[in-house]
């Protein structure tokens, strides 16, 4: 629903704020949890242009975990409180700039799910392996996902050590198939009791916002050790999330349908118009050597073949509970494009069609020192442009 | 390593914990969370014969997390601690009555992985869908394993709704493939830094104690849901813990070898003799129509393929964060007979070969109303019997 913290034409006290290219105007909005740096509290507050405001004033606690417990009215009430106290007009506050602080995990992750909701993600994928039958027959028939390792989530700017791990008969050592995926996660609250599913048109409820998410993976871990429970080392050793959950009322404006599927879908996953969100998401590299990234794909979170409700009326149908805090991940986001792809497992096709990059490199999977930055934004005329800030993360080399 | 605490001869001022088929002998002492009756808050104590001993003066806290950050020399101290306080002789304290008080989860659980160590387990499922060719290349190599749901954890004595779920193409409905999994847990703690692998040496520095789990599994779901990434809605509606925690100190004298493998362990898993330990596990089914429970299968943890040692050591060698509080579980405990079978599935075949209860009914997989109840002990001569408690769950009708 659409109201006046949407307005394109409002401006804030804070001039960084009123750049057209920001990510963070006042029609964002995100919140986070920052640590000054050389400070050792954290503490909450919204991103406005290159700047932080505190949330002291309106928000208790160091982490979000109070905030994701509130009903989603609640969570409207504040962010048109912050609209309000943000604008051109209003008093001025106490700024902190972005630069100088560190951002941390944004909340108390309890569970950590990963879908796998891209078709274009899972067709190529399937190709890779069994080609010419791609997509297994359950896949358009329910959103496929693995409960992921909450422990490993790191905050954007975490080093990721190079894991090691088996990758076949008597074979350990550093992996050499190291890739990162490019997602959309959303953290979740306030939650459903145990055996009390959540129906499909109260699912977005439960979503306080979302963030982007690189499901950092070692391919040659998960290949040997997949079958037949799923993927486990390969994917524990990190996952990283950007610090600031844009909620989903600052998406609003942003709301498309998901494409047609081919078949109806039971009755628990039947949504209506517009619950997709067009979000345009980058997967960015820099090597040691580079100066400036240079850009691995684009791809955009509307070609997701199952939406955010889909994938949480699904996970609460067998009464499964989901509690405040717990983050839900799409899966790798591609689409039909080569430039779509969302994780160098397609982008070279399991290294059969290496990258070239600008220094004269070039690149199967990660090396040592790359870096990896994820970012993401919504675009829309008539509408202000907002943005996910990024998630960044350096491969460090493996332990020796 | 034995000390006085394991001394068969010692008794405690506890008369009720000194009969001799006692699960809580003064030899135990595990810990666990209780709430009284009619009380909202809970508290620490430990079990001793039919009663509790509340451990505030010993130990701060409402859960277990705070001991089980602890490192395991303070643990050890507490337990010959207790011990004394407990002993024949010493100055009797407040008694708490089991039958007086529910028991809830003993701690925070961060992170549950579920592991598949039992090679019989794997060798019948294989089996059944791949006759011939039952286990998979990579099994002798490495500790299968796939992380769960902490959210759905839920103490001995909740009830288990029936899940719905899909089970094929635009089936959707109550399922109809009920089981459960007799399994033993480990509540670890205090855990490692991210990036840094526990090595097997140090391993079991890591486990505070043992207790039962019931993984509620419904096959029907997790045969159409489960590639290409593994269980998922089969298994995170319900998963049973029994409330006692049994330390790893109280299992010294139960120590043995775990059975020869045929293929030598990399290097990172090879652990020394006497890692694994002797506790026998036992399921028993009670239907609604049934007075006292028949026992489905008696087993021992002592057969399974990888020690807990070698699943924490392989778990973090990928640099996998492991933080106190959380559990790992070993996977359906089965042995070579029928009669060590942990689970329907592999009981009845998938159901080809019902099961025959005293009544006259039959059972392919679990019915509403049936109660499956896990037990747990260990024996040896010169030693005193210690026991796990009972882990209990009585499947209730699916959501209507």
């Amino acid at each position: 629903m659409l109201d006046e913290t949407h307005d394109a034409s409002l401006t804030s006290w804070v001039e960084s704020a009123n750049v057209p290219e920001c990510d963070f105007p006042i029609q964002n909005l995100p919140l986070g949890v920052y640590r000054p740096r050389g400070h050792h509290l954290s503490r909450i507050g919204t991103a406005i242009g290159d700047s932080i405001i505190d949330l002291a004033p309106w928000l208790e606690g160091s982490t979000l975990d109070s905030y994701l417990k509130l009903p989603r009215s609640q969570r409207r009430d504040l962010r048109k409180t912050l609209s309000g106290a943000l604008r051109k007009g209003a008093t001025s506050q106490e700024l902190i700039p972005q630069t100088e602080c560190d951002m941390l995990l944004p909340a108390s992750i309890g569970d950590y799910t990963d879908f796998y909701a891209s078709i274009h993600h899972a067709a190529n994928v399937g190709n890779m392996f069994r080609p010419g039958n791609p997509l297994l027959p359950n896949y358009r028939h329910l959103p496929i996902a693995y409960h992921g390792r909450a422990s490993s989530i790191v905050p954007s700017g975490t080093h990721v050590q190079r894991p090691q791990g088996q990758t076949g008969a008597g074979l350990f050592g550093p992996s050499r198939n190291l890739d990162y995926e490019l997602e959309i996660g959303a953290l979740l609250g306030p939650g459903n009791q145990q055996g009390q599913p959540i129906p499909i048109a109260d699912a977005e409820e439960h979503i306080a916002g979302l963030c982007l998410v690189n499901d950092w993976s070692a391919r040659d871990i998960q290949r040997w050790e997949s079958q037949p429970l799923g993927p486990f080392l390969a994917k524990n050793f990190a996952t990283g999330i950007s610090p600031w959950i844009v909620s989903i009322e600052a998406l609003e404006p942003f709301r498309v349908s998901a494409p047609p599927h081919e078949l109806p879908a039971l009755p628990y996953l039947q949504t209506g118009p517009e619950t997709a969100f067009d979000v345009t998401v980058e997967a960015w590299l820099r090597s040691a050597r580079m100066t400036d990234p240079m850009r691995l794909s684009r791809g955009s979170f509307r070609g997701m073949y199952w939406t955010l409700a889909q994938m949480i009326a699904h996970h609460t149908s067998n009464g499964c509970p989901i509690r405040a805090g717990d983050l839900i991940a799409s899966g790798t986001i591609s689409g039909p494009e080569k430039s779509n792809r969302g994780c160098l497992l397609e982008l070279t096709w399991n290294g059969a069609d290496p990258l070239h990059l600008p220094t004269g490199e070039t690149r199967t999977y990660l090396e040592d020192g790359d870096e990896i930055i994820l970012t993401g934004y919504c675009e829309r005329n008539g509408f202000a442009r907002i943005g996910f800030g990024t998630c960044r993360g350096v491969v460090s080399p493996a332990r020796t």
